[in-house]
C-alpha cells in the first residue's frame, strides 16, 4: 500500500443471460445479492466483505469484463493518483459518482494490456454480512453453495505485461510478487499486489488486447475446495480443472465456468507476501508446473479460452 | 466377514527394478520395509496395520500383480474356504507356510477374470509400527512421505465379472457395495467387501484376463491427499490424476505410477457398507462420473494402462 | 460380524421438553425427522444410514436413555441369538413388531451394567436421505446444522463392565477393541465392536446402574468438528469438552449437552478394528490422557454428569 | 503500513536453560536454527520468512521477552520514524548495526505499557528455507514438528493501552483492527495491525508494565493445530488450551508453554483487515467468548500466567 491503494473494489462482467448468471453466482458460488440498479445491472458481495458490492454483472452480447476497480484509502489519494497517471501518460476518464450505486466518483484508465480500470474511494459500507460488528459470530448460517468469501483478483490476458507491471509500480504502489520469465528473459507473467496476497491482479502476455481469463474468490480451505468441486458436479457446471494446487502462488484452486463462459476460480491459501520480498521466478519453460503444480502440464483449454 | 474372511492380507506385485521401487514404496508412499526373503522379495507394511507385512514387492521382466491375499479369522475358516472353493469348482493349489516369510500355509485359486487370490490365517504380528499397544501414541512422529496407514484394495480388469462376483458372494462371503450396469444390464463393475469398508477388493469388465488397474491405500485426510499430490509433483513422479473424487464410493483420491509402471492410488474417506444396503448402482454410460466425479469425463489412461 | 449382528441400530432417549429437544437434535445436529408415532415419541436418522431411523425421543420426566438396539442380518439369526441370551441366563423380553413404527420385533435384555439392550432385524428402509441409490451425489445439498452422518455408539457408565463384556463378547460376537485396566488388573472400561469401528457401544465401570453418558455421531473432517463447536457457540449450547482428541480410539471430538442435560458427541476419525488385532490397553491411572489426548488431565464434569 | 512500516521482524525471548528452549523451538515447533552469536543467543527463523531470523533466545534468570521488533521499508523510513517518535515524546535508543548478528541499526523506543520495541531497516535474506526462488516447491520436505510457518505476533499485559494504542497508530501507521471495550467505555483490549492481518501485535490492559503474554506464529490449516497439539501430548509439553478458536480475530488455536514457562501460540485463520474496516469491538463482559469462542469462558491460566 505505498501509494495508498489498497484491494480490488470491484469487477464487472459480461453476461448472456442474467437471470442464469444470478443463479451461478448467488446459488452456486455464494455471493450475497445485495442490488439491482436502473440499467438492469445486478450488484453482489461475498460475505466477508465490508462494501456494498464487489461484482457487477451486466447483461451484453458478449462475455467478458467491462473493468477492474480498486479502492484507494480516501480522495486525496484518488485525487494524487489521477494526477499521477495523467503525468505518466494515461488517459482518464473520470466517471460521475453514482453511476454505480452507492460507490462515489471513479477514475478510469486503460493499461497497456487493454483491460480498463479504475480507482474509488467511497463506497457505501453495509458490513459484513451476516454477522454483527460487536461480539461477531465466527460465519453467517445462511451462507449458501461454495460460500465464497472475498473477491480476491482478476487474471487478465494481453501484450505489454512488462510496461503494465511498470505503471502499476510506478504510479499505484504495486510489486511484483510473482513472475514468469521467458527463455528471453522477457517479462511474461506478472502476479501483483498491493498488500500481503500473492496477488491483486495477475497478466499474462497475449498478443491479444483486453482478454479476460478468470475472476477469482477466496474460500478458507481446502475441504471448501473438495465442497466447491462437488457442487461443480451436482450442478453441472462446466469445469476447467482441480482441485489441485498452483506453482505460482501455491494457492489451492478449482476452476469453472459461468453459463456465459467466463471463467471462475475459488481459491485457498497462497504465499503471502511483503515490499522486501524477492519476486518469485518461474521460467517459462516450466509454466505447466507454474500453473498446475500436480499435473505439471497444462489443458490447451486454459491457455485459449478466454472472455 | 459372513463366512470368516477378514481382509486384504497382501498383495504382491512385479517391479523392473527392486531398488527403484523401495524408494517409492518406503520414501514416497510411506510404507515401512519389513524384511527381505532369501529369493530378494521386500516386504513393506503400512503403519496402522498389525501384521508383518502387506506389500511383497518381486523383480520381474513385467510390472503387474502376482496375487493378492485375504486374511481369515482361523485355520478352522481356512480349511472350510479351501473346501468350499474346490466344491464350487475352483482349482485350489496349497502354498507351504513360509513361502512368504512369517505367513503360514495359503490356498490360491484363480478368479474368473484371470487372477490369482490366496487365502491365509496366520501371518506374524508385529503390532502398529512406531506406536506402543499401552497408551498409545496418536500416530508415530519419523513416517516418510505419504504417510499411508494401510493397504486398503486392488481395482483388476477380466472378464468375467458376473461370475467373479457371484464366487467371491458365494463362497467367500462378500457385498456387493457397488456395481457399473451397463444398458443392457450387464454387470460390468463389482465394488466388493466383507467389511465396513466400499471396497476390498473390485473388479472391472474387460476382455484381456489377469489386468491389474491399481493397489490402493488409505489416508486419513484430504489434506493427506493434498500433501501426496505435492509429493509426487516434488519427486517428478508420473500422476495419473488427482487429487480429486470418486463418483463409486465417494471416496476423495489421487493416482500415479511406480517406476515400473504399476498404478498406486492413494486415498481418504469413502461410503460404508453393511450387509443390508442395498448396492448402489452406476450406469455405465456415466461412468465418467462415476469414476472422476469432478470432471465427469475419463481419461483415456485410466481404462487402458493396465500392468 | 462373528454372530451376525451388524450394527447399532438406534437408541431412545427421554428428553424433559420434546419441541426443545427437537430443535437440538434436528436443527442443531442436523438429523432429519422421519416420524411422530402415536405416543407421541419423535424418530429421526442421519443421512448417510438406509434404515427410517436411528433415534427415537420420548418426552419424560428424567432423561437418560431409554435402550439401545442392534440390528441382526436376518430373523433367524435373530432367533438363534434370542435364545442364547436366554441359554446363558439373561431375562429376555419380545417386543411386538410395530412398537416402534417401521420396526420389526425386538428382543429386549439388560445388561450387567443395568442397561436395556435389544436386537431386531427388520426396519423400514428408506435408503440414505437427499441421495438417490443410483448415480448418488456425495452428500445431500440442504442438511442443516453439524450434518451428523450416523449414529454410532453409546458410551455407558455401570456395574459389572467384566460380565458385561464377556455377555457381549460370548453371545453377541463383539470384540474388545480396547480396554482400560486399572493397577489391580482389572477391566474397568471395556469399547467393544462388531465391525471395523473401534467402537460400537462402550462400558465404563460405575457402582451405579444403567447410567448414560452419551450417545455418539460420526462426521466427516476435523473441519466439520470445528464446525460444530462453532455451531455450538452460536446456539449458546451447554459445551462439555473439546475440541480434542480423545487417547482411546485416537477420535476427534467434542462433547455437549442436549436441553435436557444428555450428553451428545460428535467425532470423525477414530481407529479402525478387525478380530485378530490385540485390544488396545489403556492404563486407568492415565485416564486422563486416554480419554482427553491433548489435555492429559479429565475435566470433573466428563465423570460425574450421568443421565 | 501507511508509515512504510511493514511487519514483526523478530521477537528477542528470555529463557531459563538454552539448549532445553532450543529443542522446543527448533524440534517441536519446527522452527529453523539459523546462527548463534557471540553472546551465546540462539538466532530462528520461520520457513516462510526470507530475512535470517526473527526469534532470539537469550539466556536468563527469569523468562519473558526483552523486546519485539517491526521492520520498515527502508532506511529513510527508519529515520523519519525514529525524528517521529521523538517529536511524540518518546525516549528513543539507538542500538548499532551487529549488535544482532546480521541485522542493521535498530531504534528502540519503550511503549506505554511498558514494552520496548525496536524498528529496523535492514536484515540479512537468506530467503525462504528449504525451497528455491526460482521455480519454488510448495514446501520443503524436511521440516521437524509443527513445522511453523512464520513469527505471527505478540500479545503483551501492561496499563496505558488506550495511550499505546495512539502511539501505535499516529506514529507508526498501525489500524485497531479489533478492540476490547469494557462497560465505561475504556479501551482494555487493543489488536492492531499495519497489513491484513487480524493483528501484527496486542495489547491487553493490566496493572503491571511490560508483562509478556504470548508470542505466535502461523500454521497453515486447522489440521496443523491438531497436529500441533497431538505433539504437545507426545512430548509432554505443558498446554494451555486448545485446540480451539478465538472470538477476537476468528482464529483457530493452541497455546502451550516452553520449558522457561513463556507462553506460544500456534494458531492458522483469522479475519483480514484493511485501513477501511471499522475496528471489531468485543465488550469486556464477554471476553469469555471473546478469547475462548467455544468455551466462552476463560480459565484463570490465561489471564494471570505471564513472564
Amino acid at each position: 500500500m505505498k501509494k495508498g491503494l489498497m484491494r480490488p473494489g470491484h469487477v464487472q462482467l459480461r453476461v448472456l443471460d442474467l437471470e442464469e448468471a444470478v443463479l451461478h453466482y448467488r446459488d452456486l458460488m455464494g455471493l450475497i445479492e445485495t442490488h439491482r440498479d436502473s440499467q438492469g445491472r445486478v450488484y453482489f458481495k461475498a460475505w466477508t466483505e465490508v462494501d456494498k458490492f464487489s461484482v457487477v454483472l451486466r447483461e451484453a452480447d458478449k462475455p467478458g469484463m467491462d473493468f477492474m476497480a480498486f479502492k484507494v484509502l480516501n480522495n486525496e489519494v484518488l485525487e494524487q493518483l489521477e494526477s499521477d497517471l495523467i503525468a505518466y501518460g494515461c488517459e482518464v476518464v473520470k466517471i460521475a459518482e453514482g453511476e454505480l450505486d452507492g460507490c462515489g466518483r471513479r477514475v478510469r484508465f486503460s493499461a497497456p494490456t487493454g483491460h480498463d480500470f479504475e480507482l474509488f474511494a467511497e463506497k457505501e459500507q453495509t458490513g459484513k454480512w451476516g454477522v454483527s460488528n460487536v461480539n461477531p459470530e465466527a460465519w453467517p448460517r445462511n451462507l449458501k453453495g461454495m460460500k465464497a468469501t472475498r473477491f480476491d483478483h482478476c487474471l487478465l490476458y494481453g501484450p505489454n505485461v512488462k510496461e503494465c507491471n511498470a505503471l502499476f509500480r510506478d504510479v499505484l504502489g504495486f510489486d511484483l510478487a510473482e513472475q514468469v520469465i521467458d527463455p528471453e528473459g522477457n517479462l511474461v507473467g506478472a502476479f501483483i499486489t498491493v498488500g500481503m496476497k500473492a496477488h491483486d491482479v495477475a497478466f499474462i502476455e497475449s498478443p491479444e488486447p483486453n482478454q479476460f481469463h478468470h475472476a477469482s474468490f477466496f474460500l478458507e480451505t481446502w475441504e471448501d475446495v473438495l465442497r466447491a468441486a462437488d457442487l461443480i458436479s451436482m450442478t453441472d457446471t462446466s469445469i476447467d480443472i482441480g482441485p489441485t494446487r498452483h506453482g505460482l502462488t501455491h494457492g489451492k484452486t478449482i476452476y469453472f465456468f459461468d453459463p456465459s463462459g467466463n471463467r471462475n476460480e475459488v481459491f485457498c491459501g497462497g504465499d503471502y507476501h511483503y515490499p522486501d520480498h524477492e519476486p518469485v521466478t518461474w521460467k517459462a519453460e516450466d509454466l505447466g508446473k507454474a500453473i498446475f503444480y500436480h499435473d505439471r502440464v497444462l489443458n490447451e483449454r486454459f491457455l485459449s479460452v478466454l472472455t
